[in-house]
């Protein structure tokens, strides 16, 4: 991992903290799978001459991309132009093909092109324009051994330009040296440090497999970088084979969808419907097993039974389980999901209850304490969960768990068909 | 606005993309609402030369406050201590009592302390470490005009010693100078331009109240600025009188919570409870909602409908109705709130149905049409949103224009009464 790369934003309000810079992270990543790490990522006020500096700084430190984000649009804020040609000491040409370009995307959006838009239209000399999605044009520049790239700073446009000119254009200039190969194992329900114990072992092999881990609250994502030749891929092969087999059931899928995506295809597949009752959640269950386009063809609906009254009267738990047992508890969980499940019609059903805090905890049932159950077939089955965090991470938290939970069940019953 | 600050985060997965860098924009506000502007904002390999010198290239542009974030752990990778020794020329100096602090967390914490953790009782000489809250210590040290502080990486460990320590520290610094107030008006359903448009007046009368505004998704936060002396209070009080009058029900409050909590907060006070029936939400507005603790007092629960079957048959919406003008429209919406109502027996509730994409969507119901009602008393109101964005906008914002519609219908009540 010898290449390094640098990124530059412009604007005030990434420093005002009105926004997160969420650029950065997605330069950060796509970097790295071309195999090449960030050093320095600097956000910067709107201010020419602090522009100038930073982008001479920068290269001075001679990486091989500095990309630059924000301040192509037509306002007098927007500075990358200038400063990138006064830093690199090349005028700025306007280009008649360009401007042309940038008037048909009013005329198609039907707004009349203002005339501060003109300067949109001019890049440092030597510059090649990026063909535009938005209004903004973006560009790349070859100075010395770095390519300057410089992309707007709207999320979309960026990403559009990146992965339609800039990565394709890197590609390339690393082909020469071989080139990397990137495989994503994602996977459910292991921390971090497990993962590291179990692979510890490969890190000794020599396999010119570089291994690391991606950890958030949804999934842990093991990332195997290599080199892109047959000899590379073939490791990267063995690699992901060895981990996959070691991982078992706790692989979600290489290069795969969200958990609520992988748990929505095993339902397809299997033409299986789904029903949900909520009681700590509150919601929440429904909304990720929804956020799937396309659900409606496994997912009929839901409870949120949020009171007691609701749990008896609209799901049928008994009266006298909750008495003796209370409604954060595995009976009631069970008697939820195969409440919906009736009530509902469908083939399985999850459910939730828990006590999601900050407040409503005893010594018996503390915050973070959960049930959650699935009922498939003729068995229900109930986990007990003791989850940590703030009220809204044991929510997301709880929702996971029992999304998993029908992961698992439908993998293994398609495993004894 | 004349102090200028800066911030140096040092962490190889901000850089790798790993994880976005909301600190940087944490502290961005929290520095803005003391009058100081952050000029340059840095994310920096773990590199002990590489911090070295972005240090002493933010202290020769002489901020105000220097904030670093990360490097305070006991591990090899850690190096903001070193660094800032090195840039600032002063050694580093072990502190006992500091030693013991650490000592105790972990005594706290059930953990035995490695010897790794020695060096994190060490700072800069002249530097006052800042009470822990975990078991990095951090620190501030001044050195020429610029304030150094030193805050770990992990955002609540960072927020503890921001709030507990450093503020108060900065705003004694500028209590001389006179100091800065602030007044946050939360609104929802105004664009930033309209309110910009509505708001021209006021930057013509040299009030010394500087205006700003911060949107998201959720909501639109107009924010004033000005000094903290009784004349400056005055002056914010009329502009901020003056704003809400403007603005009228479009404002959620002065220094308020979310719409969520607004919502929940005028159920609260008016002893009503509430039910939501959800179609393309699919459980979203219920986790809206809940998302606020104690929501339990007047939230009793939820059916989400996705399939025709469950409006039909939990719901009873009439199946004429549904073959004679579809699920997408405002008379289901209506059937699906008064019948959730019914079902859970709650004073009023809340429905969504709609075309969330990217999918399903046709010439007559695009993508983004969404029916919201709400019924309370003998009314049922029904409202025909046209939303645009990508599926999980549009839910959101779906949710978030139920919850404002009840909200309106509460304020009438209220004023009614």
């Amino acid at each position: 991992m010898d290449s390094t790369g640098e990124m530059i934003f412009t604007g005030d309000e990434l420093l005002r903290g009105d926004a997160v810079n969420t650029n950065q992270s997605y330069l950060g990543q796509r970097l790295l799978d071309l195999g090449i790490f960030a050093t320095h990522a600097l956000c910067v006020a709107d201010d020419r001459e602090a522009i100038v500096t930073a982008i001479r700084d920068s290269l001075a430190r001679r990486p091989q991309v500095l990309v630059l984000s924000g301040g192509l649009g037509p306002t007098e804020d927007d500075l990358t132009r200038e400063a990138v040609a006064e830093a690199l000491d090349r005028p700025l040409v306007h280009h008649e093909d360009l401007l042309e370009l940038i008037r048909d995307r009013f005329a198609l959006l039907g707004v009349p092109m203002g005339d501060c838009n003109r300067k949109q239209a001019s890049v440092p000399r030597g510059a090649s324009p990026i063909p535009i999605s938005g209004t903004a044009p973006g560009f790349t520049v070859l100075h010395a051994d770095t390519l300057v790239v410089a992309l707007p700073g709207v999320p979309w446009e960026l990403k559009e330009m990146w992965e339609g000119t800039v990565e394709p254009l890197l590609r390339r200039q690393s082909g020469s040296k071989g080139g990397h190969a990137v495989r994503r194992i994602r996977t459910f329900g292991i921390g971090e440090s497990t993962v590291a114990e179990m692979l510890s072992g490969f890190q000794w092999r020599g396999s010119e497999v570089e291994i690391g881990t991606r950890a958030s609250l949804e999934d842990l994502t093991i990332i195997l970088r290599g080199t892109a030749s047959p000899a590379g891929a073939e490791r990267l092969d063995a690699t992901q084979a060895c981990i996959c087999s070691l991982l078992g059931d706790r692989v979600l899928g290489v290069e795969s969808g969200s958990l609520s995506e992988v748990v929505g295809e095993l339902l397809r597949r299997t033409g299986t419907t789904v029903a949900v009752a909520e009681s700590c959640t509150g919601g929440l269950l429904g909304k990720r097993l929804t956020d799937v386009p396309g659900s409606s063809d496994y997912f009929l609906g839901g409870v949120t039974a949020y009171s007691n009254q609701v749990k008896t009267e609209v799901l049928g738990v008994p009266t006298p389980l909750l008495a003796e047992h209370g409604a954060v508890s595995g009976e009631v969980a069970a008697a939820m999901a195969e409440g919906v499940r009736r009530l509902l019609g469908t083939h399985c059903a999850l459910s939730t209850t828990g006590v999601a805090g900050p407040d409503g905890g005893s010594e018996q049932k503390p915050v973070g304490l959960v049930f959650i159950a699935s009922v498939l077939g003729d068995v229900t089955q109930v986990k007990r969960l003791q989850l940590f965090g703030r009220r809204e991470q044991i929510r997301e938290r709880a929702a996971l768990a029992a999304l998993d939970l029908l992961r698992l069940r439908l993998l293994r019953e398609k495993t004894a068909q």
